[in-house]
């Protein structure tokens, strides 16, 4: 099955669109967007394999589903730790961070070390929204998540990826290659250039709209809320 | 594993911190509440062995649990149709009856015809906060749930059933004993009385918060939300 990709300018337009007359609340979508993340996190490894979870959260909604997903892990039996260096003053994402601290969740500053003492990595720094340059703080975490020993899992993009054109030629994110990715409603052009194990999450789309789109609805399965998609089958 | 039960009172309660100091939306609490009813629908009754699953849903908060399930449902390939008879104006109730709409999910008005050709039922009429007489229309639907010859899933509560004291003594719920049940967070003090499969659902609930209302966290197991538990473990 060859999945459709969804463009930044769409992905932006069908978030608009949910919102709006599809009248999800931001709260609901990101709930099941962390949630797909955190069911990825367990497929590429379960807890018995290694408890320990680092979630670098970006400052925009691609944090925002990171910290939702370190939620679902702490409950699933993993120990996540959280690095969420520019906090948003943004209602949600406040209370997002107060439901981790409630569960003694524990953030952190220092990411090089936080990075040495991990089982698995969330990338949930940027995503469809990403362009241009790589501000502070985040180029020495991108080159710390580039060089990470242990599998990392980025949600919806590699963070410095372009989302149209992949991965970039120079800066931070050059050679970054995450060990899997998961892709949020629909996969992003950048798909195309991604190599490793690829899943979409996010099972709240109806035919109609991935229609009207131009993307498809994955063959979930069960109760699933994500599904691995090889990265040749979700290629034009 | 004995479960301890929570009051209808401190049921209300708890939902009060968790909206408060818990910092959790109500959107977030009632998607993965809805979530959680729709994997129990799944594991009594796979779709497989019958699409068609009709959800009864009442004028609060378990009714909207039911809406969240019923669109969960859609997507795991049942066909659901909603009925919903006091539909709430309250803005988010509405919204959740608009995500089903643009699914194109059926409402109906004719309970009685609905129940006799579908594979499965949700009650979703009265949850915790239920106490005294049964209104109308909702009498009638409640005999025919009793009556059932399909399964009935109950969220919480059987309808009509006392929250502390059980199954009535007489009114149309008189006999309703429902094949299976979720509780949500905790069983309820009725659960002595329940004879059927019982599930506990909601995966969100901290240790610290457990302990402070005398309850349990369940052993849910992987990424489940939801776990059976026998109703005799759940029993003190």
């Amino acid at each position: 099955m060859a999945l459709r990709t969804l463009s930044a300018e769409n992905a932006a337009a069908l978030d608009k669109e949910l919102m709006s007359t599809g009248a999800y609340s931001i709260d609901q979508l990101m709930e099941l967007a962390g949630l797909s993340v955190s069911q990825a996190v367990y497929s590429v490894q379960p807890p018995n394999k290694g408890k320990r979870v680092l979630v670098a959260c970006g400052p925009g909604n691609n944090g925002g589903d990171g910290l939702v997903a370190a939620r679902h892990l702490f409950h699933y039996g993993y120990e996540p730790t959280v690095y969420y260096p520019k906090q948003s003053k943004n209602e949600l994402y406040q209370r997002l961070t107060q439901q981790l601290k409630d569960l003694n969740v524990p953030f952190t500053d220092d990411f090089p070390s936080a990075i040495a003492s991990t089982d698995h990595v969330v990338d949930a720094i940027f995503g469809f929204s990403f362009s241009g340059e790589v501000r502070e703080p985040f180029p020495k975490v991108i080159e710390a998540l580039r060089d990470s020993k242990v599998p990392v899992l980025a949600v919806d993009a590699p963070s410095s990826w372009n989302i149209e054109t992949g991965p970039p030629d120079d800066g931070p994110g050059k050679g970054f290659m995450p060990d899997a990715l998961i892709s949020l409603t629909a996969p992003k052009p950048l798909v195309k250039w991604f190599k490793g194990k690829h899943y979409v999450g996010g099972r709240f789309l109806s035919n109609v709209v991935a229609e009207k789109y131009g993307i498809d609805v994955p063959p979930y399965q069960g109760i699933d809320q994500i599904v691995e998609v090889p990265v040749k089958e979700s290629q034009l």
